[in-house]
């Protein structure tokens, strides 16, 4: 899952070169420098041995809290042993370097003359905590060691020099109990078990009759120090260690030790973490922020992690420990009021964000703690933030000058566009239907979004109700391209079966809908009108809410609306900040992209969108799509239903105006911009009625008995029908199918371009090609009709012939092919379903297993293979630009809309990529980022 | 269709090299030497310009009459006009080389010198035949004139000359008609309109009160010619020409021209002849075997065409023409009897089919002519023959001397040997069905051979009936899993949907049960148990008889018996001089040959046929055809249905003897040879039950309710299950079922070395492997498996672990693939499909029509597409041996028994092929001409 680097673009035309398989890229090996002598970096005091660039050694934590002390900001002093000791402990079974022991000793004692106080000392005790720090952020998957340090004589030089007894032996109570659980590994509630001291603890309070922790006192709480070191000893056997260099060892050996625990490898491995990268272990030095009014801790944003305003965004307790902060007990105040509350602290920590800030160049999430009045830092690290505020701040900063535009633009997941476009519930609606129990399922955010609707289980129904002017949510086992119309009318759709690349999902993307799909947990019993969830049941006209971008299910209704970026797109609202810096960011996209990127639309509509999303031409239409719309579906039935060529042609003549204005929509829409336009694909039993009644009413239609016609219907079923008798394969067995729609194609255009006097660019492509003759075959026939009309209507329009490349064959003989193609388009989720040898629709079976179990590192039907179907688009590329140097390349299966994947096209040498409209922001940043990542390379 | 020239053999491993595709072979152009001189090539008087070697140029028959004019024997004078002419012809607007004239003159005069008659001599006219010539045989597809020179002079000339004016004028009429009907372009009935020359031929034998043509006296012929003369001049507007030159140059242009007709082009289309090759003509002195009781005619074989025994063989007749033999009207005389009745010449033809033999080194078809005594060869060629005749023809003349046994091995078509082993239907049965309207319909010879017997409808009838002895044909509108052990109860299948690579074929081949499929005529009423074809109704129990080698269907029983070679391979009778030539012809094969031959077979008496074959390995034993045997159906059922590991577990653990019986029995069978099992592989709802009595039943066996059952079977139907959740992937999901097979493999295998003392090679395979993460956890689990085994035994077996490389996707990730296996096994039928994303099941819609467009040269389910997956093997060889010089390759698809493929096979360096049992023959001796051609190369 590690990003992987892009090979330099390659040249378009490289025609003698041999073919070469697509390798795999090999994992970058990890940049070991020389190893280096010292095993220990101390900071603190302005000084610090390491520096920000040191993570692979020093941790995340380690090496910014180094940075921050050579910046000279206030850290709590201390030291990190390095990520080099934790693989040694793991190589050499378990053991440490020889000299580590002397290294901790000197950073300690610099610690120790650094604060002015020792470990031990009964007067005043330097006490430690002990971090773990990988590489990158593994939050809560490894152990830490607080207050330690501290013991029998110590926390009474601490309740001495806080004046606050009961303070230090709440620390020491917490401490025993942590170093029990992480050290000695006297663990939580596991099994039947309660937790011993959790128990002690409730034991306590119920015999001092007190429900908080804090209403026991000072000697309560010795008492359960007394109490916790006793269950130690019963349970170990052994007494707990009193002396804090035993302890500090013991706690460094656990947090290396955690490195390996199973919650930390299963992350791993979710997270693609090499395991031999290890852990960084840092002991710093305890700074308290509850030992008085005038001591606080807190947590900030250098800017609002949730808008990307610029503004320092956080909260604070004073008198309060970090853990009071998180543990919501006490209601945190917001940042700025601590200008009253502690103005010196807070013009220090103004200038430490806003030095932080520019130093990092980057929005930082801060943690702080004020001892007394002064201020000290305790972590420093790069802010999360929602896709909104990583648009905002990205594009902010190149404006301010922190960054330039590239970093901009490489630093904006592409996939966080999404958030901008799709309408969103109210974040109140949202807690209270948690809160209330209304979410009633999660499943896979197969269509970001929000909505609302009643819910009907029926295509004609969703039609029929949207007509009346419900808003409906159509809800299915899984959706077939019957339900296309019922679809369109709904403003959601939610399914029982299908994956990510279900047909329910796929459409939905394409038309931009709210879909959550694969909620397994709904049943839907045949024939009825209901649903069944959880237990609870909900009927036809029923009210749901749909997050698409969550995959959560809501019962009830809950109020949405459109995006700032929507409304200002489509001239609904002026935009505001955050339209300025998406529309910003866009034109810089645009700006550095080679790829091309169109749209895969069939509908004037969809165009319209695409255009507004920046489409610069549609990669693909399909031309069934057309064929579900208003009375078109029966004349393709009687089409496909004819038993002669004459019914047949009869049929299609009907068709022919129908289909025409289709074209003209969607030229009107996009001229001057190229249209490809498929010729027929599906297998023609996609088309049929498959009902009683449909059959029926059609028969009568046609004139034909009932019978006849279910015989007819059932004559074209296939066993496999992916591999069946489509694509092409029609247009070769019916070649008056493929001169309609070429004529269809070519009057629009001739009229388009009379009326409008725009340019029309229509590229006519053939979808399922295997060999050159099935192309030169349908090709002849386009070409044919082509000059035919263009003498009839006494005006040429340019246009082009090509192919899809999508089964291994026409990969590995596109030499051959592309003597008849002008263009290749990649249609990599038929490539994909070819090449695997696995179905899309039936896949959804095994391929989460498949994820899990690590064969498959992601659906290769949402993220391009690169390694297989990769290896035969590079074979078909080389091949085609071997016969066709200036042979147009793209790409318009769902790949196109996937960064990854855009990536790997950009390196391929496509000339474009077609997505769905509602993904063309993505798809121009991810093209993008490629094109900078080449040129840095 | 060229046979392809081989490529040289690659050696083994080339780790080095980079992969290129495989390029399409250039058609070998034609070997043009020099533009000649010379066009037209004299022949005759024991001379000649042209010789046997200038096919190319003289066509078949222009090129031996010069070798049999050169080797000094009796051949009529006459002169070639070459293909080159032809060749001018057509690339010059139909117009002759300028020197053309001078030459046909020249060659015409050496003509009427050495025969001592001119033409148009009204004394003693030269009469010649003008015909067409190829470089391969294009029987009746081109014309022909005889007897061209006749006039109303010259044919008085004629008249008294032969002293028989009846044969004189019926000469000149045939002559007109003919002249008319080819020069003329006067045809025969085409359209509405009746032949005007057959029809005044009709009205003149009312006239005359005859019935035959002969009967017709010389003054009634003189009459038909004025009448045929006078209808040329009607319909032409001109007079017959009457000038000997003019007809002359009239028939060499007519049949130039008729290179270029109709159903010459679809022949040479179908044939695979190249359209430029041209044809020649050679004009011949015409000699008469009708001249008196001295002249004759014949044809003959050197050897006997249908058996191939060393004996002169054929028929001839006294006072006839070759047209006369033909036409049947007079029985001839079988060639024997020619010794008394004209000893001369039959000494003369001894002699002359003797040195012809010998001088051509192959058995010649000839034709000879009795002029009055003397004879004259007409023609000789190489003689076509049967299967049987090839095969003991080689074999004989290679013991005899005459050529080595490398050319016999190459002189056996492969596919030939299939007759040597496939029961017969004796021929008068068959004559006397066809005269009796006996034979029903004739559709896919699927499955050679002949067998009668009753029809059955259903799989579980045929195991009925056969059971209590009857012989059945199993009739069914396709096939599928579930009618295996009704196939195997028959003795014939007959299904009216399916190709040559459906189910039923598929199947039927592997077991070698006579099959005719895709029998379209037949009508089969769902739920009936009946058959329509024709108009006629046949009723279960009724007899068939099916002819597996034609396809034809039959009605009524028909006497059938074994082949001489399959008598005494299985030692059912003592072999005679055939079986001695195939057991030789099958020696040479295995001594020549570098594939090693492996069969696909699954049960011990399948595998007992291959050893006799010759099988030196089981490539494919299908575990799931075990599964369809005896009770195990059931059981396999319940661990498909199972709702738990554990209920899983506990219909595998009774699954497993079973299934080590089975492998038991193929390791008694197979030892010491290897064998190669393939763990589960078909889309589980294969073996489920679907109608709803079966459904019942099982869910009483099961004890749960037959709604749940049905539900349960449902929710395992896939959209495309060839596609979907099978092969490696039911393996990965349900680790217990590879467990048990691999268990029952290794148990097996311990048991019978242990019973036997005899080495067992089990080689796992493991199906639809598409990442090398799939085939490392599946090989986990049999390794582990084995060593558990080998510990409880106390006994260790050698085996392997290897793959199908069946999808693209494993192809073009070979070298990672291989990082696992140790053997490649292609799977072809498989990587056919998905290569070009055709199901065999529904391509069979649309792959005749596509063969007719030539999209397809060939069904690629019958013979490998080299071209496209054939790249994709040469990608995986290469890349495999890259990482794994040993490799062990092998290919197990259909293809591994097509005569083409196996070549191909060799030509990448496969180290075997597997087929079916009956095709091994084909096989062996298709590897051994792969590997002479290779060497020859």
């Amino acid at each position: 899952m590690s990003p992987q680097k892009p090979a330099p673009r390659p040249k378009k035309a490289r025609p003698h070169e041999k073919v070469a398989l697509a390798r795999p890229r090999a994992k970058p090996t990890r940049a070991r420098t020389p190893r280096p002598e010292r095993l220990v970096y101390s900071f603190g005091g302005g000084k610090a041995d390491g520096d920000r660039t040191m993570k692979d050694l020093l941790g995340g934590k380690g090496a910014n809290l180094a940075e921050m002390s050579r910046l000279g900001l206030p850290v709590p002093p201390g030291f990190t042993l390095s990520t080099e000791v934790c693989t040694h402990f793991y190589s050499h079974g378990r053991k440490y370097p020889t000299s580590l022991e002397r290294e901790v000793q000197a950073a300690h004692e610099q610690v120790e003359r650094e604060i002015g106080k020792r470990f031990g000392d009964a007067a005043d005790p330097l006490l430690v905590s002990v971090r773990s720090g990988a590489r990158v952020s593994m939050p809560g998957m490894m152990d830490t060691v607080l207050n330690l340090g501290l013991n029998d004589a110590t926390v009474e030089g601490l309740a001495r020099v806080s004046s606050n007894p009961r303070f230090a032996w709440d620390a020491y109570r917490r401490f025993v109990q942590m170093y029990a659980d992480v050290v000695l590994g006297l663990k939580g509630d596991h099994g039947d078990e309660r937790n011993p001291f959790a128990a002690a603890l409730d034991r306590k309070k119920h015999e001092r009759g007190v429900t908080l922790d804090t209403e026991l006192t000072a000697a309560d709480l010795k008492e359960l120090v007394t109490e916790f070191k006793w269950i130690v000893q019963q349970r170990t056997g052994r007494r707990f260690p009193e002396e804090p260099r035993e302890q500090l060892w013991g706690a460094i050996g656990a947090v290396f030790g955690s490195w390996e625990n199973d919650r930390a490898r299963a992350y791993r491995e979710m997270q693609g973490i090499p395991h031999d990268w290890g852990t960084a272990v840092s002991v710093v030095a305890m700074v308290y922020g509850n030992l008085g009014p005038d001591s606080g801790t807190g947590v900030a944003f250098t800017r609002d992690p949730a808008t990307g305003e610029r503004k320092f965004y956080g909260e604070y307790l004073m008198n309060a420990q970090g853990e009071d902060v998180v543990a919501g007990i006490r209601t945190p105040l917001p940042i700025g009021t601590l200008e009253k509350g502690s103005p010196r602290a807070w013009k220090e920590l103004q200038r430490i964000q806003q030095r932080l800030e520019k130093h990092f160049r980057e929005m930082q999430d801060i943690e702080f703690m004020i001892k007394s009045g002064r201020l000290f830092m305790l972590q420093c690290r790069t802010g999360k933030r929602t896709g909104l505020a990583a648009v905002r701040i990205a594009v902010d900063m190149a404006e301010e000058g922190l960054i330039s535009r590239e970093e901009a633009l490489l630093r904006v997941p592409p996939e966080a566009l999404d958030q901008l476009l799709k309408p969103i519930f109210e974040r109140k609606e949202v807690e209270s239907a948690r809160k209330e129990g209304r979410l009633l399922t999660r499943a896979l955010n197969a269509g970001p979004g929000a909505a609302s609707g009643r819910i009907v289980f029926r295509a004609e129904d969703a039609t029929e109700w949207a007509a009346r002017g419900e808003t409906v949510l159509l809800v299915r086992q899984e959706t077939s391209p019957e339900d296309i119309r019922g679809m369109q009318a709904a403003c959601g759709i939610l399914t029982a079966r299908g994956g990510m690349t279900s047909h329910a999902a796929l459409v939905a993307r394409q038309m931009g809908k709210v879909c959550v799909a694969g909620a397994g947990e709904l049943e839907i019993p045949h024939g009825e009108r209901v649903l069944h969830v959880r237990g609870r049941t909900f009927h036809e006209g029923d009210w749901l809410s749909l997050d698409g971008s969550t995959g959560e299910v809501f019962e009830g209704r809950m109020a949405t609306q459109p995006s700032e970026v929507m409304a200002a797109l489509f001239g609904h609202a002026k935009g505001g900040a955050l339209w300025k810096a998406y529309s910003k960011l866009m034109k810089w996209a645009d700006e550095a992209r080679d790829l091309a990127v169109r749209a895969n639309a069939d509908q004037p509509d969809q165009a319209r969108v695409a255009v507004a999303f920046g489409a610069e031409g549609i990669g693909l239409c399909r031309t069934e799509h057309m064929f579900f719309d208003g009375d078109k579906i029966d004349l393709v039935r009687e089409m496909i239903l004819a038993e002669t060529t004459a019914e047949r042609e009869e049929a299609l003549a009907r068709l022919l105006p129908l289909q025409r204005a289709d074209f003209e929509g969607l030229f009107v829409e996009m001229a001057p911009r190229p249209v490809t336009i498929r010729s027929l694909d599906p297998p023609l039993h996609e088309f049929l009625p498959h009902e009683p009644e449909a059959i029926a009413a059609l028969a009568e239609k046609m004139g034909i008995s009932p019978e006849r016609l279910a015989a007819k219907v059932e004559s074209l079923r296939e066993l496999n029908p992916m591999l069946g008798h489509r694509g092409c394969r029609l247009g070769i067995s019916y070649p008056e199918i493929t001169t309609m729609q070429a004529r269809a194609v070519f009057e629009a255009a001739c009229n388009v371009r009379r009326k409008l006097r725009k340019t029309v660019k229509p590229e006519f492509m053939i979808p399922l090609v295997a060999t050159r003759r099935e192309l030169e075959l349908q090709e002849r026939i386009v070409r044919e009709t082509a000059e035919k009309v263009f003498a009839e209507q006494g005006l040429r329009v340019p246009y082009l012939v090509g192919t899809m490349i999508e089964l291994p064959r026409a990969a590995v003989c596109a030499d051959e092919i592309a003597e008849r193609a002008e263009f290749f388009s990649f249609g990599t989720n038929d490539l994909t379903q070819t090449t695997y040898g696995i179905s899309r629709d039936d896949g959804a079976r095994f391929i989460p297993h498949y994820i899990e179990q690590e064969i498959f590192p992601a659906d290769p039907f949402a993220q391009l293979d690169v390694r297989g179907v990769g290896s035969l688009m590079r074979i078909a590329v080389e091949l085609g630009r071997r016969t066709r140097p200036d042979l147009k390349l793209g790409i318009c299966g769902e790949h196109g809309g996937d960064p990854r994947s855009i990536g790997f096209c950009h390196d391929l040498g496509l000339d474009y990529v077609s997505c769905s409209p509602h993904r063309l922001p993505i798809a121009r940043l991810a093209a993008a980022q490629a094109a900078l990542r080449a040129r840095q390379a």
